[in-house]
């Protein structure tokens, strides 16, 4: 049997656009079990402002209301006072609401930790309210590694159901080339296989690994780093038995891991993965987090301080990380 | 009134799928005025093999007979005997038919110089089979560089309706990095925007440069080409008039001209826009090479000499080729 799977959902930075996906969100969803944190004034006030309704059926204010809550509840509330509403404006970095947003992070990180909850699907955080509040992380995926004690959390993009791993990602472009050595591609390629055996991936496909330069190098004339690190990693992992391929020209391993060719593909800097996720399907582009103790997914916006209390954000992304938590989780339990 | 464009098209090379996607595309096309280059004999035994039937309504011999042959008919075929049946195998790198594929590129290319066609659409060549015939250029570019005497014919990548130049093409990703300078960025933004002012594109949007480093670099965090060249070249730009923006970061830069946001993206390397064209759409990536003294546009995938023979390449990509290059020629009428 498919379980009810509960899933919790911080409200993000208040200041963006969190709160507002988050009420257009929960409206479309039916038969769901999702508990959210966040503060019921401002929710009540980003409705009034975007002219939503509250999709609530409960709303607490206790963790310890959290697991009956969820029994009888689809759409459950966990308000905490977190925002001053007399001085409190859309798009404005503040240390309040930098605090805010961790808050509700940190309370919804500890509900599924103890295991109130099964996955974690985050809204956007601003990093200069975060900043502002003296919290020193550069985002979500730091500061879970430290709530959670996690050594090494591995970030995933899934897009139309194309899965991308990152070797590196916030390194200048140069510094991500001088990166690329057998061993660290080895490494990365040992660790998403390992995840994509973990985590119900289609096993019967190859995981591919994409190339450094145009046409891979075109056999050594225009860059040496398939030969010389890419080719040896790969060709090892093979000989260990991984069903591992590559280096594929970046311009055709993401098109062919979309038809169908591949389980998932290893890009080997940040924008080489995230240039194909975003261009094939902006708002559906879903970050997924492993390696931390629960399944975390994400939208992978930002804040958008600009239209924030307008009304005009858009849920795609939140719905899509939500549905993709779900599948995961359905599918480790079919196992 | 929107004239009846002439469009040649040579067969590309023998051993590859060329001259079926031309079948089948002719197959596809009516109302037209489509004359291809290529070996009748060729053409007949593709269609035997691929189950195809011969789409021309008309077969010549000399180039004497184009002008004429084009004002009554629609799918003109200018056959030379350029292969020998008794030794030509599909997929099979030899001097013959890199010699055939160049012959048939240099006919298609006069015929457009002297006028007889309005543009040029052209079809894969095998890199390796005009080494063998010593054609010492690297491809289709290179080579109508040479055959019309042009100095500097620049690529742009256009995917429904996406449209991408290149500022660096077939460079190691290292060397891509280093290229980018103020200067080079600067000339490159002017040769595009006058480009893309010349034809028709939509002059009410900005033309978008794409940053080098994720998220542009994050004010200099990782990555300092944005302060120290693009964001000079950009500024100097904006100062002469140009409607140009930028760095934008290339995860969303993409995203964002394919919903219309730009006339066109400048992306700094080579896998920067391929990944973003064909990622969206791989078969319906188009390549348009401007500043020759005519009009090409060309399929960008490759020979495939793995499936040649077989009935089972698609045409999509020849037809989409062939469309842009009608809706080029046609806006530049309607000026």
């Amino acid at each position: 049997m498919i379980r009810r799977v509960k899933i919790v959902v911080p409200m993000g930075d208040p200041a963006g656009i969190g709160p507002e996906i988050v009420l257009k969100g929960l409206s479309k969803l039916e038969g769901r079990c999702l508990l959210v944190v966040g503060d019921e004034e401002l929710f009540k006030k980003t409705a009034h402002d975007c002219h939503l309704e509250l999709p609530f059926d409960k709303i607490i204010t206790s963790e310890e209301e959290v697991d009956a809550a969820l029994v009888n509840h689809s759409k459950v509330l966990l308000s905490k006072k977190m925002v001053n509403l007399e001085t409190f404006k859309y798009g404005l970095v503040s240390r309040e609401v930098g605090q805010a947003a961790y808050e509700a992070l940190k309370i919804a990180t500890n509900l599924t930790l103890r295991g109130s909850c099964d996955a974690l699907v985050t809204t956007p955080l601003n990093k200069e309210s975060l900043k502002a509040a003296q919290i020193e992380h550069i985002g979500h995926t730091e500061i879970l590694g430290e709530l959670t004690a996690s050594a090494s959390p591995v970030t995933m993009f899934e897009t139309l159901g194309l899965k991308i791993f990152f070797m590196t990602r916030h390194l200048s472009l140069k510094a991500a080339c001088e990166a690329v050595t057998a061993e660290r591609v080895y490494a990365s390629i040992r660790e998403c296989y390992a995840l994509s055996e973990q985590f119900g991936f289609n096993h019967n496909l190859p995981l591919a690994v994409a190339a450094l330069n145009p046409h891979g190098g075109d056999g050594g004339l225009f860059g040496d780093e398939e030969q010389v690190a890419i080719i040896p990693a790969i060709e090892r992992s093979q000989r260990e038995g991984l069903n591992v391929v590559g280096p594929i020209g970046a311009d055709s391993v993401f098109h062919l891991a979309k038809i169908g060719h591949y389980r998932a593909v290893l890009s080997l800097y940040h924008d080489q993965g995230h240039i194909a996720a975003k261009t094939l399907d902006f708002e559906r582009t879903v970050s997924v987090t492993w390696n931390l103790p629960f399944l975390r997914t994400s939208v992978d916006h930002g804040t958008a301080f600009d239209i924030a209390g307008e009304g005009r954000a858009s849920e795609v992304s939140l719905l899509e990380a939500i549905k993709v938590a779900e599948r995961y989780l359905q599918e480790e339990d079919l196992k």
